[in-house]
């Protein structure tokens, strides 16, 4: 199908300095987890996003210095020669596909403490750590702001070589260079400080220095907040930021605007919706000729069209639409709007450096296997046998199971008990918030009606002697996962009711069903990441007074690692939810919580007329388990093949769920190694000179 | 020196199954932070514990299969050919010195939720992730079982492969083997559950498979808990383990004894003392004619022996000890037991892996250096040149260039303004707990006394007249930091004086100086490591109430890095000192605190007499700024080389500051690219074949 016209603008191309980008995609630099340990998955996934119709890709937070190292959180870096060929990597796949190349040079500051190259920071001032490491950082003098800008200027001069074709001046998001644009951090007494002048001497320096190294051949981009500091959501406060741009606005080839509030920046979709920036930096494009970029989170084509045509943005910046589809420009431009896989907003890609892991994606399970399993996100092996497949259960695993063996060619039944297809995400995108996590059912539902290959069956529960009778010849059960009554104490599930009383104790699943719990109530979270706090919100809007209690020391402590932890503490305690962390409830009775703090031993009762527990899950696995039984455990005399997927194996996250199905099918027919399942990469010793062994 | 002969029992070989090692110093399996992700860097750190004398160098954790995978945390693999190489450099170091090489092989279960790889972790059943990630695990079925036995026997071979002499089936500290054992976790009602016979069947199926397998050639050894349960140090519970080590007593060829409690196993100084097992395992030998290893943060040549006399052990395990100093052995060897770098049990090792960055050590700063810088703990360059060097301050910077530096040949003077060598440790260590890190100046003033080419002068601050007139050709200013009475708020240090008052507002320093404070008292901890808390125990040893906040989530937030946060809030609760997490002091009016919630903005007034601040420090940098100015900033004016070290320069952790002093002997007349410090494991795409590319 070919595009709608309405839709060319995007397609046009653009001119940035002596470059010139194929179109107005731009993917703004963004981490993976993989940074210089792992340059073969990165330039790999990299130079799909370029395939899949992105202008212009950037790399992750490039670090020019050993001084600037922020492990276990991998960067890449422009350190040394090594590092220029391992950059080259991506910057060859990207152009490969008429993409530009773009180097975010970075240097941490107060942000990095060092702690793989054991160098000191510099900073403007002997400040802590940022993140709480204990490294203070040294007070730059006047001959290390020298040493900075040779630094930088070096590692232009190695992206150059590197063959990028962009190279930002990184002076946001709270490290070194911002600092310098900060008034209330850069008490300076020399010409680096003070004035708005002096305070963004540094910058201009940076510009103009990086433009006479490598200008004639590359564009020089500023990455900047529109705003000084943060305050509510969407009002923002700009103090002398608008002045400030308007003294910088024609120095650098293209403006990539950011926000101080990085948590609403690339805020989780709970919280944050398509395109929060605006408010923020919709004067730029009034004070400056130079093209402008900023991020949204945008997934709809129309959203782009207008911040175009209202002269917002000259390019859609992304970084998450794009982690979840590499290929959304192109889908665009064929006319196959329908097939873009959207974003949640979820941020499990985010986790992946916050962990110091790749990034993975719960709608695009390949993302971060391009290079190790060779999974495309577009593409897969036709089909390598006529047999047929049938899938019970359609979460998220069997979702994207059915879809990928159909995409294959494969025949295959997908049977789902209930009404509804998508299993969990289906009950969770109705919980408050959670609307955008029907797109994981919603993707791939649409995906599955063009497919004459795969017959979808609603209200289907099937029984052993129904999948017997199949004659399928692999049967895939994705039957999900119930949430416990009870809780895990290290050792053992174990019942929380108070020694000779039975009190109802509810779980998610009771409240996804609708039961509405006598108030005061407890939400007890050993789960720790984001359904916890989203039960807690739910029951609170229901006008119970709500406490929710955790073990762990903070609230929904795992999504800290999705930079959401802040927002859901400070919201639930908004709404009027009395948090209590470091305690395990201990025994319930139908009146009275026990919670004990983990620490003291302490008790602490609580009143509470019910308790949700949030705990662990128990696999939805009888039938696994009955067909297994079926031959006495020896799956071999199964007249087919025979695997759980998902959370029926191993509860966990919904990117668990869509990988194990995705993984299911591009595996069925594979050879793979089951001992030795995945290349990485790593350090070849076997490749070493002598003197180094 | 020739050694004690009293020592010479702990130079005997022993026999392990079918291999001998040359003494009884055993560096049991440890982590580094290094693993697979680090071949080179690892080797040569192990190959240089074999130089320096001890008998048998292990892994660390060493995976078996790729469902095994604790990143961020960097273990050791043995998943694949590439694997036998990596781990065969370190193999082939060890040999050269006659040291035999272990492989500790290990699986995960509950432990690792195998983020990298993204395979479904096998345990006993579903069962949530132990360190609180989102993901459970799959229960195993019988099948499962034997493709586990597959994998470990697997990994054996390639362990024999890279030229291991010992190789471990590691059935402790909570992983997959460990918790088969358990009576509580394992509840299956097959052959594998029940009994206790049946609980041991994996670990002698284990020992027996790795045996055949490899026996020939290898010693197997299991890593076992002498204890059942966690109880109150040095109270064992042993429940049924004395009847479970019986059964198993004779199937290994060595046995290394573990217990419960991982935080006494390795507890840091603060708490846990050396030896701290002997009460726990002291059974073992009666039970076994096989060897036996276990560790105790021996540093002391007679409680060395005295375990070896009583027949506690045949081994001297050390993790820690031979990290301080790995030529610990030789030292005794050769009767150089003064010269001993005695660990002090701060665990700032451990936190190399729990960050996810290679192993540092307070005492060693060659650590993790070896191969990336070529520092060997031991061997250092002959001085350059006939010049003289200044050192002004004798704290742990001072201390460690003057000495290193003295073992140079370089002509040294040392001048310390107080009365003591030492500088914070010297304060600190007078603190509760805190009595080993005196030991950090012991070694470096006991080298000292014996070097004729350094001159220590004591009461001898200098000014910059001083230094001038001195006309030594280098001059290090190593005066350390103190600190501040403000705090930090993000941007700037601020004062918490409330608005009209200015209450007495106390740092440690002042109490280290022995200041009392009136009580009630507030620790107000924005440090977050370990001070905050040693100061409020301080004060609560004088009778005082003391409350200790911080605006992290925890009470000495880094030291859960060093595996001693949850002693420390424990500790703090049961000594009566109230703690407040998650609260920021905004200001003090000399009787009441006004602490702020960081996630609800809330104000919570506190009633306090007196305040101290642990927050941030200030360079003692003021000597270092005069002697620039008198040269305007141009150091090549000097008429000698000037530099900052330690915490004069950065304040951080005092391993910060041994390393500081020691690059800065190691670099004074070396050859060093500042823009290229350090060479690093990493992948060179240089040599990649291309279709890798």
């Amino acid at each position: 199908m070919p595009r709608d016209p309405r839709y060319d603008i995007l397609f046009e191309p653009v001119k940035i300095g002596p470059v010139t980008a194929p179109n107005r995609f731009y993917q703004v630099p963004h981490c993976t987890g993989m940074g210089w340990l792992r340059p073969r998955m990165l330039a790999e996934m990299r130079g799909i996003k370029a395939e899949g119709g992105w202008g212009v890709v950037c790399t992750e937070y490039n670090s020019i210095h050993p001084s600037s190292d922020d492990l276990p959180h991998p960067s890449a870096s422009l350190w040394d020669d090594r590092d220029i060929r391992a950059n080259r990597l991506m910057t060859e796949k990207v152009h490969v596909h008429g993409a530009l190349a773009g180097a975010e040079l970075w240097y941490g500051g107060i942000r990095t403490s060092n702690m793989m190259t054991r160098e000191v920071a510099l900073e403007l001032d002997s400040f802590p750590n940022a993140v709480g490491n204990p490294f203070q950082s040294r007070a730059m003098d006047k001959t290390d702001i020298k040493t900075f800008r040779h630094w930088h200027k070096r590692a232009a001069l190695r992206a150059r070589d590197a063959g990028f074709d962009i190279v930002y001046v990184y002076a946001t998001h709270g490290y070194l260079i911002s600092n310098f644009l900060n008034p209330r951090i850069n008490t300076r007494s020399d010409e680096y400080g003070g004035s708005m002048e002096n305070r963004t001497r540094l910058v201009r320096e940076l510009i103009e220095e990086t433009k006479d190294a490598v200008g004639d051949r590359c564009a020089v981009a500023v990455r900047f907040a529109a705003d000084e500091r943060i305050g509510e959501d969407g009002v923002p406060i700009h103090g002398e930021r608008r002045d400030m741009f308007e003294m910088l606005a024609e120095m650098p080839d293209l403006w990539d605007i950011n926000i101080a509030d990085y948590s609403l920046e690339m805020g989780v979709s709970r919280f944050v919706k398509e395109a929060p920036l605006e408010p923020y930096m919709d004067f730029v494009k009034s004070k400056t000729t130079k093209p402008v970029v900023t991020v949204g989170r945008f997934t709809s084509p129309d959203t782009m069209l207008s911040q175009l045509k209202r002269g917002i943005v000259d390019f859609i910046g992304a970084a998450r639409p794009s982690i979840a589809d590499p290929f959304l420009p192109k889908k665009i431009q064929e006319g196959r709007i329908d097939s873009i896989r959207e974003c949640i907003g979820c941020n499990v890609c985010y986790s992946g450096d916050s962990i110091g892991v790749p990034i993975r994606c719960t709608q695009n399970p390949t993302m971060g296997e391009e290079w190790r399993k060779g999974w495309h996100p577009e593409k897969i092996a036709p089909k390598g046998s006529d047999s047929s497949v049938l899938i019970v259960g359609a979460g998220p695993a069997g979702l994207e199971a059915a879809r990928a063996l159909g995409e294959r060619g494969y025949r295959v039944t997908l049977a789902e008990a209930s009404r509804d297809l998508g299993g969990r995400v289906t009950r969770e995108c109705a919980l408050p918030g959670m609307s955008e996590y029907a797109r994981v059912r919603n993707y791939r539902e649409q995906e599955l009606l063009e497919m004459t290959n795969v017959e979808v069956y609603r209200e289907s529960a099937l029984t052993v002697e129904d999948v017997m009778a199949f004659e399928a010849g692999h049967v895939a059960i994705a039957t999900g996962a119930i949430w416990r009554k009870e809780r895990f104490n290290g050792e053992a599930y174990v019942s929380v009711a108070a020694s000779g009383t039975s009190p109802d104790i509810l779980t998610p699943d009771d409240i996804m069903n609708g039961l509405v719990p006598k108030g005061p109530v407890l939400v007890y979270d050993e789960d720790g990441y984001y359904l916890g706090g989203v039960i807690a919100e739910k029951l609170c809007r229901e006008d119970l007074d709500v406490a929710i209690a955790t073990p762990a020391d903070n609230i929904s402590d795992w999504a800290g690692k999705t930079s959401e932890r802040w927002r859901v503490r400070t919201h639930l305690m908004k709404l009027g939810v009395e948090t209590i962390v470091s305690h395990s409830l201990q025994s319930y009775d139908g009146d009275t919580a026990i919670l004990t703090c983990k620490y003291s031993g302490q008790e602490k009762p609580l009143v509470a007329r019910s308790v949700v527990m949030v705990t662990q899950r128990r696999p939805n696995d009888a039938l696994y388990h009955e067909l297994l039984a079926k031959v006495d455990g020896q799956t071999e005399k199964l007249p087919f093949t025979l695997k759980r997927i998902g959370d029926c194996e191993a509860p966990a996250i919904i990117a668990a769920a869509t990988y194990a199905g995705h993984k299911y099918a591009r595996e069925l027919d594979a050879e793979v190694d089951a001992d030795e399942p995945l290349k990485h990469d790593r350090i070849d010793v076997g490749d070493m000179p002598p003197d180094m062994g």
